[in-house]
């Protein structure tokens, strides 16, 4: 509850953007997964660096909460308030504000999200390529070290954030790294702010690291008789060089749910959706020596999809599989949880996750980012049924413990929020100890989105 | 100077392996470049993480400051004992401890060398990239957060070291990453870690991103008229998405100093040296279009390497530049110098940079990667004349203070050490004391290479 004197700060600095009306905050304390929070207890709409260091003085002042929102759409309920406080709504915040073509960097506001990132950018003929699926907002993504169908040639946001700007507790800005390709210099705060989670600062600026669009692209699906032949082919093809641009595995049950929801036909058995870049020629050889090695799978059924409609298609279907799953048993919340093993753990690791879900009374499609080694199950509950929730809360806490048996990490892409932190001692050991101590450097206060990543007070 | 007490923990803990005889002091003395630090009080070569722990924990216990030892091949003066203190020597810690082909990676000691490292490698089809030129300890090279010339392909060691274990100030031991090949499970300890020069902590071992060895390799010396139409060249090159292994430049100066030290017959103008890998197509493919981009630029000599003893040559004759320009003016010592800017600015740095060392008394040849706006001057001074050294610095720091009027930085990838301290309020502003907080928070008794990297207490 904000006391009337930090209210009025606020509003003496926001006006009408700050919000406490009930329909706003009650939307900022949902998310689009099955985690819900109380909601926070007003909502700043920021429209400057200048301002955000203004409303972070204040919190400081007053032992304000600091909640960074972009779009909403985490899958683990990092941008709720569950100690209360201002949730930092960055949808103001959204515009390009340099595009540099020659070095291949555009600058951005937090707020701006990828597709509309990638609207302005089309003329360029760059691109930027994370995809998360989610049209989520820069800065989140940047926050969670968000990554998706195209990481294992891009990269992660860890990799495509060369430099940020970033507002630390107390109202201190901060810039982190520069335009140059790389550095020596210093420690590297940027790699340190991405996939901190709201919880060392609120970041205002990306400076983001663009890549050409493709002159030609080619994608295929491809079936295979089992996903231990499925998940071979990656490693084979992985190792071959082969830069694909995007490698996704379906499971049968993901691949029965989009068949329901897009329309599609694709054969019903263990599906890589893969995706080549690069010149026509080059494409083409990748495409060519990938069937050669497919085959050799087992690969019995293939599909090129050459034509930018095709693809559309299929991707479009691919992006359209959350829902998709969702759509498959009416009524139901997902949780939707994802680990990353090493590439030669992976079939073991969903192998032994789909027979756990198999033994379970609920429905858990599995699909992944494969190349990265990198899989979600998406458990399908009822909401009201506490003991569904408990049965899928212990099958994603097992597919953790698993993956960090396996060598792996218990998120590869969607972070921690509340959902994996009961998992950070477990994956980090004495490291964590480390990060909260870095945490209490930078905010000594805990007013950057407390109860969140580190260990707690 | 160590205190007897603190000597004979140190002499019980290792034995012979505590070393304070004089020459070996003196060695520990030393660096590459011009930089000359006071010997050490002792020096310590551990064989174990648990001994480096043991280590940390005498340091906290008698206040001895640590400095980590690898090659000694910094140019910046990182690994010198400007505090006094013990210096810890990784050259036992020298292991591949583990290869896991499948996933691409290996876990090495931090004392193993690079090219060690790739001769135990070279049976797996799989190869480190990451070639500082120097044949540098991994160790060091992630301290350093080094590169070189293949960055451009397969990035530095930011992107190439996928986790690692540290023993910290008093001997506490973390591991940081995994296996997999990303995470989103909390803050990135191993990007913090790389590049801390160790500031933050002694690095213990390293997990590594290996990648293929390339089918086909097809390398270049293309020369240019001048050093705008070279770097322009590089620009096109690099948005035309041609993913090139290598783009090295070397001014006139450069090349005539490596043509009187290899034995080679270069066109005496500023060259680009380039390399290509994949699969036979795609490097024909891939030359084929380089040579027309470089053409249009006025490239007027071209020389393709594809036999693999032309290309060793090449690559020989670049990599012994350093002592090529070294000899180029007997009896002297160099100030090597690097900055990286973005790319657009590029051709303006070199050139301002080539101008004010023409106007100077010094010899300064100018060569780098320029695919990553990277380049060096390496001036040569005599060592006995102060008025020599003077203008050399002031040289350096024009050059730095350039690279971030372009919006660079001041170290590509040689690093802080003590060369560049005096840069980093300029390049970093708030964010440099945000540095200091953190090093505080992980070595509050400030151990750990001390004088280093962060504003002195």
């Amino acid at each position: 509850m904000l006391q009337p004197a930090a209210l009025s700060a606020l509003s003496d600095l926001l006006g009408d953007r700050l919000s406490t009306a009930t329909p706003d905050l009650a939307l900022h304390g949902q998310s689009e997964s099955h985690w819900q929070g109380p909601p926070p207890d007003a909502i700043s709409y920021p429209i400057s660096t200048a301002e955000v260091a203004a409303i972070a003085a204040i919190s400081a002042r007053h032992r304000i909460p600091l909640i960074a929102w972009g779009a909403g759409t985490s899958l683990e309920g990092h941008a709720l308030a569950f100690q209360g406080g201002l949730t930092v709504d960055f949808r103001l915040m959204n515009k390009v504000l340099q595009v540099h073509p020659e070095d291949m960097i555009a600058v951005v506001q937090p707020g701006i999200t990828r597709e509309a990132l990638n609207q302005e950018l089309r003329a360029t003929g760059l691109f930027f390529p994370v995809d998360p699926g989610a049209n989520a907002s820069l800065g989140g993504m940047a926050a969670t070290r968000a990554s998706g169908t195209t990481a294992v040639r891009y990269g992660t946001m860890r990799s495509n954030v060369l430099g940020l700007e970033a507002v630390l507790a107390g109202g201190e800005i901060i810039r982190t790294g520069t335009a140059a390709p790389k550095s020596s210099s210093g420690y590297d705060l940027t790699a340190l702010m991405v996939g901190s989670e709201g919880t060392l600062g609120l970041i205002t600026e990306l400076t983001l690291r663009l890549h050409g669009q493709p002159e030609a692209v080619s994608a295929a699906s491809c079936a295979f008789p089992s996903i231990a032949a499925a998940v071979d082919c990656v490693i084979a093809t992985m190792q071959s060089g082969l830069a694909m641009a995007r490698i996704e595995l379906l499971d049968q049950a993901s691949v029965a749910a989009c068949n329901a929801h897009s329309a599609t036909h694709l054969p019903l058995s263990p599906l890589l959706l893969i995706e080549f870049h690069g010149s026509p020629a080059h494409v083409d050889e990748q495409a060519k020596r990938f069937g050669e090695i497919a085959e050799s799978f087992g690969c019995d059924s293939f599909a090129w999809a050459s034509a930018q409609e095709d693809r559309n298609r299929l991707w479009k279907m691919r992006h359209q599989a959350y829902p998709a799953i969702l759509a498959s048993r009416p009524g139901c919340k997902a949780i939707v949880t994802d680990v990353c093993v090493p590439i030669s753990a992976l079939a073991a690791a969903v192998q032994e996750t789909q027979a756990d879900i198999a033994a379970s009374s609920i429905p858990g499609p599995i699909l992944g980012h494969v190349g990265d080694g990198n899989f979600h199950a998406i458990l399908l509950i009822h909401p009201d049924n506490p003991a569904e929730l408990a049965e899928a809360e212990a099958l994603a806490k097992r597919m953790a413990e698993r993956a960090l048996r396996l060598g792996g990490t218990v998120t590869g892409e969607h972070g921690i929020g509340m959902g994996k932190l009961y998992a950070m001692q477990a994956e980090h050991g004495p490291a964590w100890a480390a990060m909260g101590r870095i945490k209490t450097a930078l905010d000594p206060l805990n007013l950057m989105n407390p109860g969140k990543l580190v260990p707690q007070p």
